[in-house]
């Protein structure tokens, strides 16, 4: 997995913690003294983030080695070892926050990805992400949601067309924004925000090859399903909750968006020990 | 306020956002169009992180101009304009995200170190966070603990001596640990981790400024209370929520230690709309 | 136009020509002396690139003034003056070569496409450009292609799903990677790669959005759209050149696709002369 | 051959074509996946670039291996395998396009740069480039004319100094302007830039060591060659072409310097096929 | 020993003697010529910085050995062999003038410490350095005092608390600067400079862990000794040189710091030759 | 004065000063509290830095206004007030140390060129620095020698050709190295090392345009200029100090090069008050 961009967030996650240097380590830890080190599950969650946890100590020191025991998106239960790690102990030290930090985070996204997941696993439906993730951790933390099982929305604003009501208010309608959107490049589709019925007919008369419902009732989600007939992917969005989710991929839309996946997901608690 | 770190991680939020370009914006906003949109509160928070959200624009278009209402750490309601952000409508959208993710975490922070705080506000203790960050945020998510009435613990590995766990077992015992310590320069103190009252005796005659009580239970603080005698600060730290922090408190520590307060903080609603 | 892209080749480009400084203009020309330099046209060509002059201008010296007399995608004539440029001596001097070899190549791929848009302007083809660009120039190359009539095909390897030849083989098969590749985010099309008629019969059948027909000769580029029947996009790729893109374009392909555009431009000839 | 200014280069363009990650190979190719492929030639031309591949690859992903089968500079024939690269799968893909562009340029280059040199071959002139390379890429692109044969002129701004008409304008004249330069340091020869005899002449007498003759006929050059009497090198600049180059080498000029070496050499073509 | 900051600076100080390449080596050594050179001492001093000079050699080419004969801070006398480097010999070049740049440097200032250090060895005084280190050099220069037997100050404005001049002018005077520098976090002690005597009891009085005596005679410190009783550590600053410093360490203050350590050390002599 | 280089080195020197903050003055300072602070000779000496001074203000706070009583190059005397800065309280106590290192480094080898100067002015000679720089700052330290009215030496490996013992040991011989070194491009002059006779005769005889005499006697310099008739530029090398500068520079070598300008320069005494 060759990725700059999570080698860049994880360099200033090192820099931040590390400045000039682990002062306690210094004093206490023999420069030479190997360890070995065990990454241990304090609670059940989906397992997602041992690869960025390798490049962490890559970068502190190619000696180190990691061992991981469980795959990527599968279930730990407490007490499981995670992984080992093991060589030079002040490597071990340096590395250990910043890589229980990714970890516990991306974990904890995977976990509650796969809760919302396991609640409409026998329908269509997909859940999806949004761009509402940690500043610099876009990357690893839509690797989390695809772990448990989510997919993801676009990446940023460069890979996808989503004309949104800020927009329509500029271009003066949906029927005008969709005109021009259809300007983009030959491989992106184009989706556009509705709170209204007159603006979902707009949109599908339009050709919007994704619509996002925003805000709406479960009542006037099912409506919507009705009126688009599978013209366009219909996109449930605001407001949805674990309690709410199920209901909501009942009214039949194709993708369910959820924030909380990524702004809000608690991080499961996990810990590395030098035995 | 000058900060190299904060800047440093609000350029990588908005290069993983805006990658080439905001492809919507740039098929339907016009180039040279100026607009006027309001930040507003969709729930009831404390409002931490607007002097980020100027950097964001800055970066943008230094034309853009933010207008800020409501002071840092002060309380907002549902439905209040927090701010007003004019100029140039594609350098508008393209920062909305970046800084809404911004301003809901930092604000998150502080509405819940705030909800911690109160409950103790009567006590001479301190609410401290942890390393327990978000990569690439610590400095922005501290700043969101203060602006809480927290306080901050060491801001990485270089600012601060701390012995865990595992540097005691590497050095062999408290006592040959705080030795080392020690050599540590001048202007720094010494904070020892104990979970037993043998190892917080040594650490108490070896003149530890702090200890932190590693998971010890309220009874166990109490006893350390009386055992430190005010020789050293006390730390609680370790399974510390919302439900035990006054007992906790009441023990007499003067620190406590909250790892959620930054880790899993839920990020507070927040809206950017065109007018 | 904010772009962190543009912006960091520009440094680079100002970077590998300054070194420690122009030692001629600091031996020549007194420090804070002010000029005014015209950069004209030695040739006709359709102009693109002047806001990337602004910008090597203003990283120099924000006091450096560039006036701008042509539009973007205008046609300039031999001798046109383009711009004055005016502020101090030796930033203008330290400039000169870098906005010069911008807008020198931006200018050249522009008035290329121009050239090849101009023979099919009567169709509903486009022509579109490649990844072959100059290596850290691809953003600005991708802007010139526009500016002269052109359409961009995607940015990169993560702005759109293109199955090659390569990941056929690897595959093992138009039918497997077409199912594969449909776990692409839901705004993202699918465009394939075929080179013979089984392969275009398997990707149409698959729901292909986008075929690229791979040096494929006029008479089976006729044959493919008559298969096609407007199921999908498709995109005539390899060999095409001035002669016979017209030829290409009345078989009824939706997309050219010319290498050449970027790979291969000739610089137009521009001067900047302190006048 | 250690040089962070090719790798600076490299990581842009890389990092410009790879974003968030090449979605077309996450999603149809396995990530352990072991693949060989093949750099070949499809047309005649001179070969150079090949250690810049190597950095490609090995930035990429230090386990893929690049085996070169023909020396820098030398004539590779259409259908020759140039090299194999083998390792992981998603890697050679992830790196193809950004290694073939390099290539592809920097070999045109050499080619383009292998016909001047061959019509004057058995003369004395040496030809030489320019400042007018690709942005970013001057580097690599000097490199190229060096392995077709030709000598490069300053790398920048920053070692060699070279008077040029706008110096001279501000100088108010070659003499104040040559003796202004010998300040520089005591390794650093002065060219200066003339366009008739008068300044020749005083460029002469100033004791220029190089004298840059701008635009002059052959006939003129001829006279300039006279005059000089080896007193100076003589370099011929502007408007140079394939067709004239020759003629102007007989005038007894010591360099003759091409733009379009750089600035619009064609791209070679050459593929990378997975076997 | 993990360092980014040291790393960085030795990046950029080979950019910056390297450039576009080591031309004189190019011209001269055959490209995979190796080659054993030897560094050696030409004067008698502290050995310090060996860890960066692998560091230098390690950046040009991990394949370069480098494999030192003493040990960080033992002396080594006039022509002795400190440490053999072997690889390809361009490399070697490339290197040399950087890594003595930084031996000869941070040697100079372990040496200068050393001889500090030893007129007050039998003295329980720490001397200390300051921030008045060399641009970019502070991490390398701390480290050459710690090899020369003094001890660090802190190393940022970030690491302590110490209130100097300016600030009690602006706070209104030093128990008003006291009180507000104690919410600073709990693991830093405060350190206030005082140059009077009434100033000094204020200081005692709120508690400063450390003051320090800003250019004060010797009686004046030996009276400030007397006045603080133990309950602060002294610092003695300000025209502290070598001929005075043990009478001002038989005062009886805690730590002496020294400027000039860093800011006007003496590079020692040191040579690299190809054997 | 447009330098990335500067400020690349200034930035790091700002980094490792203030890493998270300047946590006494956000304590103390009021954050909208401006000031008005005076920088003033605590010494005679030469004064050379201040664009740099404002280059540290500038990148701190563009509102910090820099006020500068003295020309660069020019004398100050013990008390004078070289320049007022006034702005924001925090931003100008920030900057201050970085200010003061720059300054004092800058004026210091200013100052010590001066004296050197001074003792040869009625002379031809010139005196020069070496690549003998602190590590990252080679472009303000050789900006401070031409301040005190030395030359520079080139700036790095890539603007000159220097042959050097190293070189013509692995080229086998005087000869050969500058047959090859001739390959270089033609704005750039050759220097090479020679130690006895029959090396300055080779040198002479294979037209090296400057020949640096390493460590020979005075009396073998002497002879030197008497061999080279002028053919060559001499340039003495090696153990050159205060006090046998003069003798050397009437042997009438045209350079003589100094190590210490640069690596062994005491930095001047100059302070930073707020009034």
């Amino acid at each position: 997995m060759f990725s700059t961009l999570a080698e860049e967030t994880i360099r200033l996650a090192l820099a931040e913690d590390i400045g000039h240097g682990d002062i306690t380590s210094a004093l206490i830890v023999p420069e030479s003294l190997d360890q070995r080190a065990v990454i241990r599950a304090k609670e059940d969650f989906i397992l997602a983030g041992m690869p960025f946890v390798r490049n962490v100590f890559s970068i502190i020191d190619p000696g180190i080695k990691v061992n991981t025991f469980f795959g990527e998106g599968t279930e730990v239960t407490k007490g499981s070892d995670i992984a080992e790690v093991a060589g030079n102990a002040r490597g071990l030290l340096v590395g250990e926050r910043t890589a229980l930090n990714i970890l516990q985070r991306v974990s904890g996204i995977a976990t509650l990805t796969s809760a919302y997941k396991k609640l409409v696993s026998d329908l269509a439906v997909k859940i999806v992400d949004t761009r509402k993730t940690s500043p610099g951790m876009r990357y690893m933390e839509k690797y989390g949601v695809r772990a448990g099982g989510g997919y993801n929305h676009r990446f940023g604003l460069y890979d996808g067309v989503l004309i949104k009501d800020n927009h329509i208010k500029i271009a003066g309608g949906v029927r005008t924004a969709m005109g021009l959107a259809k300007q983009a490049h030959h491989l992106l589709k184009i989706e556009i925000e509705v709170s209204n019925f007159d603006n979902l007919r707009e949109a599908l008369d339009a050709g919007a090859d994704v619509i996002m419902l925003d805000n709406m009732s479960v009542n006037d989600m099912r409506r919507a399903v009705e009126m688009a007939k599978g013209r366009a992917l219909l996109e449930a969005s605001g407001n949805i909750n674990i309690d709410n989710v199920r209901e909501i991929a009942l009214t039949g839309v194709n993708l369910i968006s959820v924030g909380a996946l990524t702004h809000s997901a608690r991080a499961v608690d996990i810990s590395m020990k030098i035995e």
